[in-house]
């Protein structure tokens, strides 16, 4: 008879089979941010149709946006049920720098426990794990024991700026009780976790410019403000000395942490020691003031720059007063901050502080989102729980995520449906950095967890 | 009988082959700070020699050196008469960034009267110019009435790194009186200058490196110093609000301008109207209070952010953490500035004020160079007032100049002879930005300046 038991013990059977699945997926480089991988989005849209036949799917269909599809599908034959939606992305960052890499980013290469590629892990393994275990529940498990609609974007990485808009138009198809995004991590391999809070996130790029062309630094340096100095002005004044973000009226509306949550978070088994090694090991912590480096990362808001640039960055000497320069800024916020918000914020901040001899235009990059807090007592998060403790034997603690995951606000507000934050990324796990990798012992882990979580949702 | 004005009459009956001759040499991609451009480098040493050995040029060799190799050349048939070392390079900047051109760099192009193109001001337009000047002297004016030795370097636009070494190895073969240096400019088509002044040069990369590798800004945002953030906050600190540059005792050698020479400066026939137009229209000036802009190009030293990098610069959104940050840091120096003391003075800031959550490297790019003044009462420097007194038909103006020639310095060090500063560069030629030009009835001026130079010393 075909059991949750057969099926978990033909996941472990053919896990060289899965590998080489994965490797697949992850060959294609899918990057969402650049243009010129258009045509790669387009075919690892196919590939993931592909697998969705496979794994006993119906009604699937690519679903065209403005910009980069997404892929539908379901599996529909457990009336009474509850239905779940699967939310997935199969796109993934950019993979500059890539003398970084040790094997190319998309030529996936096991060294030992770990497979290295771009999206191993963000997320195109964990994508992979969700078919996965919906495929062993239908072929070997006695079927999908509950509804299940599956909704796989392609514009992840870059803020999901029409996923919102692909909601709408589908809000019938797309109807169910429950979301599940496997987008995230758990603390170790051997301790699971439980995400109940996201970090929402706004992007911008400012641009600062001066003369209409680059000067010669030095017939004019001296007496013509350089864009770039304005711009590291600027930047400076951001943060005080405390690590605390200037913007006027930043924190107004920032969500203070209860003293038993951060008790709690207290507790969670992650030394210090641990966190820089995940954070390939900077040569010190640094951040807000008063706060631990969970609170820094999980509960309280961020200004970062994630990028730099202006005049001549090639190699040796130009002297050159650049005309313009330009920084990528984005924000991590935490409850109740909004991002329409902080952009006023970031906006009056620059009104008062640009000096009149240069001009300055801000441009979000992509939709806002806002951060995310999960209750803990419903039935979807505590079949996640039991899921995790069936699988790992040990019971999953409750943590905060300082990432973002756009599409939970995006299906809290036009589905009207709360998501299950899980997944099986492990904290050095590299993703948007350089060797990006998966921890496949993990992953299998994460295939069997999911498919407890279908059966304990079932129930 | 062949006089002086016969070859002035020569060179202006072939105005068009000298213009065909500039194109030629301006096609040259010589960018000696791109490794990619070693062989065009050679090319272009080879185009020098060509045009050398059609001038009359005896001795002519292309001299190696570490890098890329120098051009030299004499002409000694005046026993008796000064000699005179003719001063050039033939290596340009880069063209970044090249989408602001109007047209391809080398592929030099005439609108009107200006031709554009990379190097046609600095300084392939200066050292043709000089050669059609000694050209014409030989074939058409009687014969060059002096010495001449000409020495066209390939690593100005670097700093000129190898010039002092292959200096002291031909320090006989280069012996002379006087050194020419046409590699500078003019206030204007119609008002002739001489520079008796250059400001020096010190050019670094300031490194900050934070974590191994690039992070992700949700997970570790907040509590690991983004080195973009640090790299920021240690360049706003160089500069105080009024303009003027932290660096500690940066301001104690520099020379104090005598009341006298601020009164001939500010008689210089150069409008704040005009500036800002030459200097690509910035929305206001800006620099070090209580200094006029002309003081503030030529008489004051600067620190100026010559280019930034950090993290992702491409197109859209990367949340990145990046690992490391980088700028471009050059100042320019003043009389009795030293370039070794200003990089220490640099470190000792970045000692000072860098905190001990990042690490830092400064790279000296190239050799310093230490600024020049010129005494204005020498016969070389008379020669070269009178030569333009009698082209232009205006008594030349005495100004500074903000940029540098290190190798007037290398001249009076190693060889014990003074410079003849001048060229026939407009402050609008936009050197070192894109669409660079030069004027062609001023470089045709600038020839027949440049014959009268050379008999005015004869006498």
């Amino acid at each position: 008879m075909k059991t949750l038991q057969t099926a978990i013990q033909h996941v472990r059977e053919n896990n060289d089979f899965i590998i080489n699945l994965l490797k697949e997926f992850a060959a294609i480089p899918s990057i969402s941010t650049l243009s010129e991988h258009e045509a790669d989005i387009q075919t690892c849209a196919e590939w993931v149709v592909q697998r969705l036949e496979k794994s006993g799917f119906e009604n699937i269909q690519i679903l065209p946006t403005a910009k980069h599809p997404s892929v539908y599908a379901d599996y529909l034959h457990a009336p009474g049920k509850p239905t779940v939606l699967l939310y997935g992305h199969f796109d993934v960052q950019p993979v500059d720098p890539i003398d970084e890499w040790e094997s190319d980013p998309f030529a996936p290469e096991q060294r030992g426990d770990n497979l290295y590629a771009r999206g191993a892990s963000d997320m195109k393994g964990q994508v992979l794990a969700s078919l996965m275990a919906l495929s062993a529940l239908h072929h070997e498990g006695g079927g999908i024991p509950l509804n299940v609609k599956v909704l796989i974007e392609g514009e992840e990485e870059i803020g999901s700026p029409n996923l919102g808009t692909l909601m709408e138009e589908h809000k019938e198809l797309l109807a169910c009780d429950v979301a599940l995004n496997p987008d995230a991590g758990i603390i170790s391999a051997t301790q699971p976790s439980v995400t109940y809070g996201l970090r929402g996130l706004a992007y911008f790029e400012l641009w600062v410019h001066g003369a209409k062309s680059d000067l010669h630094s030095g017939l004019y340096g001296g007496a013509v403000h350089n864009p770039a100095q304005v711009l590291a002005d600027l930047i400076a004044g951001m943060h005080d000395s405390e690590g605390r973000i200037t913007l006027p009226g930043y924190y107004d509306k920032v969500r203070t942490l209860p003293d038993e949550e951060r008790e709690a978070l207290a507790k969670l088994p992650l030394s210090q020691a641990e966190f820089m090694r995940n954070a390939a090991n900077p040569p010190a912590l640094f951040g807000e003031q008063g706060y631990s480096f969970i609170e820094q990362t999980g509960a309280r808001p961020t200004l970062e720059i994630n990028g730099l640039y202006s005049g001549f960055i090639g190699e040796g000497a130009k002297t050159v007063l650049p005309a313009k320069a330009m920084a990528k800024i984005s924000m991590r916020l935490v409850p109740y901050q909004d991002p329409d918000l902080v952009q006023q914020q970031l906006t009056d901040y620059l009104n008062a502080n640009a000096p009149d001899t240069v001009t300055w235009e801000l441009k979000p990059i992509g939709h806002g989102a806002p951060a995310v807090l999960v209750d803990r007592h419903t039935k979807p998060v505590q079949a996640i729980s039991a899921a995790l403790e069936e699988t790992f034997g040990v019971e999953p603690v409750f943590k905060l995520e300082g990432g973002s995951i756009p599409v939970v606000g995006l299906m809290q507000e036009i589905l009207g449906v709360q998501s299950v934050i899980t997944g099986f990324g492990l904290p050095d796990d590299g993703i948007h950095g350089p060797n990006e990798k998966v921890h496949l012992p993990t992953f299998f882990k994460g295939i069997e967890t999911l498919m407890h979580f279908f059966v304990n949702m079932a129930q």
